[in-house]
């Protein structure tokens, strides 16, 4: 299959809160008042949850067809840590990222539990956001300023 | 400082539309119909790029901040591609995720370029979703099964 090219862009409203614009959807993603947001959307490590979640939902729908699987519903619950030392420049030796990603599934599903295991087992070899997770991904970042500024 | 925890939950209401709950945010991810959804949410791996986005955002207002620099606005563009084949389990030897992921920031700052590229190396080295995502993240994925059907 050919590659499929995915976007977003979007503008700071305040210091935290961004509003992206992907196709024709609206994404306001900002920062509780205990980081310093105004708290007018999920924040940025809650989106990168809410993707996760989304996309086993998404593959466990596919695999349930492949499988034969009469799949009624998923429920799906995620969850991290992360220290937000590096995030205000405190001194600390953890990465500022999640440290780890806790995930429970919750399928209603006529089926056993040796085929769910089989399921999600598929799942997770074929999630997109997943693989982008557990594994490295490249990243370019171009920083682009007015003809003036770079003078 | 204390780790800080994050989570969502949600349900799924159709096998791709996904409704998740992150504190008092309702976050609606689909899929569009070319790739077999309802097209009601950007999808799981547009979700992804708007954390990443968001996250580039807040750091960057605040290391401008360590740095003195006047930083009017930010705007972002986050793009990525991906070969669908593995999601719907055609053969590739293809990642199923991103293969990389490319930003462009738009900073309008009154400083300098010099200035601008130091902000943007702090910015990396601290960003959580940059982390996450250009290092490797462990996740546990847990399968919760009735008791009827465990047995």
């Amino acid at each position: 299959m050919a590659d499929l090219k995915f976007s977003i862009s979007g503008e700071n409203v305040n210091p935290t809160k961004f509003v992206a614009k992907s196709r024709q959807f609206t994404l306001t993603i900002d920062d509780p008042e205990g980081l310093g947001g105004t708290d007018e959307g999920a924040n940025p490590v809650e989106f990168l949850l809410a993707a996760y979640a989304g996309c086993l939902n998404v593959m466990g729908h596919i695999v349930a067809r492949e499988l034969g699987i009469q799949l009624k519903s998923i429920r799906i619950e995620a969850e991290g840590d992360l220290n937000p030392a590096k995030v205000f420049g405190q001194p600390t030796t953890d990465r500022p990222g999640y440290k780890e990603i806790r995930v429970n599934i919750f399928p209603e599903a006529d089926t056993n539990e040796e085929t769910l295991a089989r399921w999600l087992e598929i799942i997770e070899s074929r999630c997109p956001v997943n693989d982008n997770l557990i594994n490295p991904t490249p990243v370019k970042i171009g920083l682009k300023i007015p003809a003036e500024k770079a003078a």
